[in-house]
């Protein structure tokens, strides 16, 4: 089976709008999202382009705020600053990489984690830690609503997920390995856990037999076709983070995208798999849509 | 080899003591603790009391703020402002159960992280798994000193850890697979980590399985005697944080403290194994003086 990333996030898109319109319909102003852009990294910037568009298409109201990729690290705090109190603003994120001179630990910091829709901050990740209700990171809460379209269980399953980033790796073990809080508000198709979870990395020894072990292997190395069908139980759900360009002389591009799994090769074992694209990749937007629908929802609340 | 946390713990404080003296014989005031006391559980105070005591031998002021058990969570609250804005106070701690009408994550949420010495604050989780300079969790902390001082390696091992608590299951697990931070300060001891990590809990299956294939075996579920030999590979080091107390009618008390792990079962297939008392509990306290210390250095830095 394919887990059709792009036709999930179009379901889950289509709820948000529906949710967004019941509140403008109400008479309440639509959320807005704000997208902070330092200087001119074409990939930024195509990735910022689909964000403002998919924001659209539910109702988000969206705002690129460009800056220079000059500009100092206390001009980019100042905008953190205002954001953080622009009342008009329900959440916004900083699109990542920055420029090498300003610290990402010191501009995340700064976010509050009431407008992280992102779930980057470190206050978001406790919260997340500790069970809270917080904005939990997009990708490994898009990763979880994927299984969750698909009603494939996690509670008593032994998950293995490569890769220990901030961003996916660490946050996701700690989800899945949690008691599902089914009571946080939207937070249905992001409660699961229960799951015994292994978090494997470039240090692993062994990585082979480990993965074999997975009922659900989650890959998110940043290495090209890593997983191969040796490392994968058969009928195990195998879901590809990755996303890595690879030379293509055939592609007009000059390069392919390509994710973490050798999918060819890995496909015809595994029970369940996620492509790339059009796996994790569109979940992920989606679930910034719903973190900011969300932060609105507290937001207008109060 | 008996991993005796009573020893490593006296020679962390010794250091500790050392690092305090060099400060005040320079003329700077003495670190200073304050412990917040809500009610009179025997069990906290017997807790108080060896924590106050540890402090002063290392030359830490301790301050014991005792509320009565019907305070409202309002009254905790303004403390704990009171507290995060003393500039005499380097760190303070409330000491947990709180009574069941105060809200255990409202007040803990409350503490500035740079006086959370206990590591348990939201924020101090999420600048651990993001690997940030931060105040860890005591116990984990503790945990990983005690390796560290029997040059029990963690890179590249399995850590298997049974119990996913917010004091120590997760932040244990996310402190061994990160990669070692050596740069930040007063983190020597606890800079290992490395390690390819399995969370177990109430809904692993096949848990015996599990736990054999550890080179480090975690046990922090709270309950007596879980741990047989079957579930210990020989030569794997194991690491008992259970505290429970179990009826004994030979004992004056009535009663007496036994780990998670069934000691003497365990001992002689283990390679390396923690008592209960006397391995662990004696870490966590050094754990806390060293926190303490470090928030102290960073405060008169400023």
């Amino acid at each position: 089976m394919i887990l059709d990333g792009k036709k999930v996030a179009l379901d889950l898109r289509e709820r948000l709008r529906e949710t967004v319109l019941s509140y403008t319909e109400q008479g309440f102003r639509a959320p807005k999202l704000a997208i902070l852009l330092v200087g001119n990294n074409p990939a930024s910037e195509t990735y910022v382009t689909n964000k403002i568009k998919a924001c659209r298409e539910v109702g988000i109201e969206a705002e690129k705020i460009a800056l220079p990729a000059d500009v100092t690290e206390q001009q980019v705090l100042e905008q953190i600053q205002r954001l953080n109190q622009d009342d008009s603003v329900d959440g916004f994120i900083v699109q990542l990489p920055l420029p090498e001179h300003i610290s990402e630990p010191k501009i995340l910091n700064a976010v509050s984690y009431r407008k992280d829709v992102d779930g980057l901050t470190p206050m978001s990740m406790g919260l997340t830690i500790q069970g809270q209700p917080a904005l939990r990171s997009a990708t490994p809460s898009g990763i979880q609503s994927l299984l969750a379209y698909y009603h494939i269980p996690t509670a008593g399953k032994h998950v293995v997920v490569i890769g220990r980033s901030n961003i996916v790796g660490k946050p996701m073990a700690i989800m899945l390995m949690q008691r599902p809080y089914l009571s946080l508000p939207n937070m249905t198709a992001s409660s699961m856990g229960d799951a015994t979870v292994t978090v494997c990395h470039s240090k692993t020894q062994g990585l082979t037999d480990i993965c074999r072990t997975a009922d659900i292997l989650i890959v998110a190395a940043g290495s090209p076709k890593l997983v191969t069908k040796e490392m994968v139980r058969p009928g195990a759900t195998v879901i590809d983070v990755g996303i890595n360009r690879i030379e293509d002389s055939s592609s007009p591009k000059g390069y392919k995208l390509v994710g973490d799994v050798d999918f060819e090769n890995v496909e015809p074992v595994a029970g369940a798999i996620s492509p790339v694209p059009g796996g994790v990749g569109p979940m992920t937007i989606a679930s910034l849509l719903q973190n900011t629908v969300q932060a609105y929802k507290q937001h207008i609340k109060q």
